[in-house]
């Protein structure tokens, strides 16, 4: 058995890396450290991890993280940095932080008030690519930075189009809808129950959501030349889901079955990431609580513009399903083991 | 392999049937057979089926439903008993709804407008009477009818107080908020997103509702006598879930230490029913897509009642999860065999 | 013009008198005082109160409230008291915290930990009683005590059916449904967006919420005798509403159609209190943002019960609307000047 | 007093016409017309409009239709130009389907099926353009054409950046989140509350949505150019609300303070479009039930992008505040009377 820790196992991110765990067959679940929750019973924070009653979060240090085949670091911004350089060199670190995910210092700091951490492999098995997909990268890797939740929604929506060179790379438009478990359990007013119901509003917008550069790491990684985004953010009624629209101006010549022919090439070997079948479109319900991403294409000739809609769970595929992958590949396991490939609806 | 079929599996119940077996290790899913669906692509009616992304609905006959193991009916209710006649008897078949449910002829005559079809072992092996559960009468069974998403919410809450003898039986009044869902896919225009977004509402009041008596048979098997039961149902705006506040007159000298012991000896060995420690109160976003139910207790001395809510999500534990818990006694596989026993929260 | 000011402006409540009295024709809005929020736009926590984006809170003192003929306290409880005694005697206050409502000390004393207060005039134009509803004790008023909002919701659906006899004192039960804005804008983890969207659960349990001893005060007047009462509140997934289900043992005798005429004749005349045709259910999307309250009557025979179902804004008929309700009667103006009726739905 | 009727008055914008005229102080509300709903009690089919509790809806004819001075029709597409043609000259008819918005029968013809019945005069009365808003043009109009709801969020959202000539005519994006009263009361299974709720999807993506053309047309009028848009809807989970992002290429040397110089301009003398202060976004839950409009303008220098965000209630300023506040244009009364200029929130 694999013996997995998660720091920051309190959070909304932390408490779905357990949940996820909770079904993978091949691991034990170790600590599960916390800050300021730290000695409570686990199922005060998290009602739903039943198995797990008779589990306290412990304090979070490399005492209690130490003997661990894999530790997961679901903390805030900024402080994986410190706790990852106190572990051992050959566990297996997951951070689903921010703080390895960019390569570029210059945008780390443009957007992020921490120091500069330095970079890891990039969780992002099925990231289209001119050379394919990169998930070699990550095989017995034993540091891996998680995607953010957007950028996983958008990226994987506009990649292929990149890698197959059917898009111009400096008019990209995304637009994006979360869930309000996407930011997390701050205990901020505009996050209460009765100010989100019923209720959409934008948020990080004219470029200055930190996900923004992320975003263009991993399009023009696709694309082979810097690609630039404009990305909004926004806010919707629901606990969790992403929906990504996003559009790009088409080249010329290129029409719905290239840009077709291109996704399938992605994703037909793909396990959770689906083109969907022509006259469906994605919908956050159908991917609730599964590692899925539904996408669909169309191309609006009218205004020469590729329009990809593209669906996630953030805290599954957006973050916690995507970190149980990536351990499956570091630790040389089916990529698949685990995880849920069917979402809870309706 | 154990080869299922579900008939009507183009409802929210088959669907739920559907997404279970997915996960369960030791079924292969056979025919799905729905009515004006046949035909059309399972993915089509739920986007959440991926791995089902290549099957069809096939139309609802002996024929097609033959060659399986098991065979789940998931059907409008007065519709199962014609199809039943129709299959063999050593297939394994799973009532989802009410047809074989009720013990009493005239309590079905007084409820339903179908002809009274018979009386099927009782798909709640949990449900506690003086003698214990009884989920002997389902292992090794050829026939079950699944019990009804708000009887499993109430009986499971009540049921060990009277099969101890804390509570009178003639006065137990039961209010019970159920997720949309509960009303299955009817293009009603009450049950447009518009209308039930923001709004709560009850319905079937004063006693009409047809999960009444199903309510009082359990509560009546449970206590050795007749009990009577003031159930209300409410409708919530939200898709999934089951909370019931049951109440009633506790005897003389029956203290909260009292009722805890009887509710930690009726389920403290099992595995989907929980009652929670003291202070916690269950919630149903707690059990979504769980087979779990979340039970806790007070004591009112002031006006001299037992208050007991409970949590269930009403198409699992509610409806499928019961369903495929039944069909693993019935089978001698191991009663929880690919049920979800943690909720997908927040 | 009336100049009316309101403390604790920067709440759901307080938010809520503001939205009002910007229709109320003869009222000019003077001083928004509020805690923390002073010197803070208006709009800037309640960003729906678009004519006074030129608006600032102001500190709370006798001085900022000096100069008005109404002040509204919309403090959390205990904090009226000591304010109230700071301002003139000829100022019309009308508090909208629990801290003049009970007439009970002892009772007072049990559910909260500051001093007794003392009672005011009791702000529920509409309660029956045996003589009649009691809004003539209103009329001139100085000082007025606001229900709250599970009390209005639970004491006009039950006190008709008191005042006329129909009930039995001793064998009431009520479970209510909440939106999240009852519970104010606390930044608490279990009333998050992502934690309540989807889901509801029960609080206060067992006869511990303090809005017991209310309804039972409010019921024990229509009666003429003690009435005791189990009630059960509960989180439901809207922003705002609360639907009560309120079950009584009827007499001996009394049936659906002498239900109906006592409700007739409690509510015939009623501006605001509707008993809805038969047929019909109260929902609380069909009140949103009105001072309307529907009310449906079931009489149960199998169990010998009245099953009464209501439904109002708790912000609005809850509180706001009685309050500005109130207000009018103090100050001899119509009853309803300025109050919506008409609910905005869907 | 204005005697009004309203065609298609069972549905949501025409239950939303009737709800706003309930508050107009110069309007007697007469006939209510609608079509399987004909005999009807209003209140069965819109139980929020409680002062009409007495009121039936008639059958929709040119007979039960006469004898008034304003007649609003609320039809589906297609059905306003036979029944218009029926009615007298000198009534004023205030359409809110598409059949009359249109000036370019080609555009008609490629988005309707219906045969192309001409113009009127677009309601949009704070619609920039570069010769200022066209009020007058619906000043004693006596056939208006109701704008769409998408429409009128997307362009009062980029209107004044036409306008202005801040941005290019050739690069729109517009993404936007509609509640799902937007979809009208259609018995549609992706509309049921089970599966909109916790779920967001898009639709009519491609440039297929009708509303697409509509947009194009107002924008190139305050371009003075054509202008061409890529629009992508979505459905939210929420009753109400359009949140439009909608981004345009800025001309260089355009800057945040030009921009804010341009909006200011074209609505600092509106009574219902407001541009927010910098900082704050708009939010759909703050114009619920409102007339409002919320705008907020950012510029993202990064892409060379103008990103704008604006708020509407679809059923409100979107489509029967839009409807009132014409008639009030139509008939000389000051524009804003009988118009809710306040949200209900939270």
């Amino acid at each position: 058995m694999i013996r997995a820790a998660v720091a920051g196992a309190s959070g909304y991110a932390g408490g779905e890396i357990v949940r996820l765990l909770t079904n993978h067959p091949q691991v034990e679940i170790g600590t599960l450290a916390a800050g300021s929750q730290a000695g409570k019973p686990v199922t005060s924070v998290h009602p739903n991890l039943t198995p797990l009653a008779d589990r306290q979060f412990t304090e979070t240090t490399p005492e209690t993280l130490d003997g661990h085949h894999v530790v997961f670091l679901a903390l805030p911004h900024g402080q994986s940095a410190a706790l990852a350089r106190q572990l051992p060199d050959d566990v297996v670190l997951i951070d689903c932080g921010a703080d390895f995910r960019l390569g570029d210092e210059a945008a780390w700091t443009t957007f992020y008030d921490t120091e500069f951490a330095g970079t890891w492999p990039y969780g992002m098995p099925e990231l289209a690519t001119a050379d394919g997909p990169q998930r070699h990268q990550l095989e017995g890797a034993r540091r891996i930075a998680v995607p953010g939740c957007y950028p996983t929604s958008a990226s994987l929506a506009l990649a292929p189009a990149f890698a197959a060179g059917l898009v111009d790379a400096d008019d990209v438009v995304i637009v994006a809808a979360s869930g309000t478990s996407g930011a997390g359990k701050s205990l901020k007013p505009h996050l209460l129950g009765a100010e989100v119901m019923g209720s959409m509003s934008p948020y990080g917008v004219g470029g200055v959501h930190r996900h923004t550069p992320e975003i263009e790491q991993n399009l023009s990684g696709a694309a082979g030349e810097p690609v630039t985004v404009s990305f909004t953010p926004t806010l919707a009624p629901m606990p969790r889901g992403i929906l990504a629209t996003c559009t790009a101006r088409i080249k010329p010549g290129v029409d719905l079955a290239a840009v077709r022919r291109a996704y399938d090439a992605a994703y037909a070997e793909e396990k959770f990431v689906h083109l969907l079948p022509e006259g469906m479109w994605p919908s956050t319900g159908a991917v609730l609580g599964s590692n899925n991403v539904q996408i669909q294409v169309a191309v609006d000739a009218h205004v020469g513009r590729l329009v990809v809609a593209s669906a996630v769970d953030n805290l599954t595929k957006g973050t916690a399903g995507a970190a149980v992958q990536c351990m499956n590949l570091a630790l040389g396991l089916p990529e698949s083991t685990g995880l849920p490939s069917v979402g809870v609806a309706p």
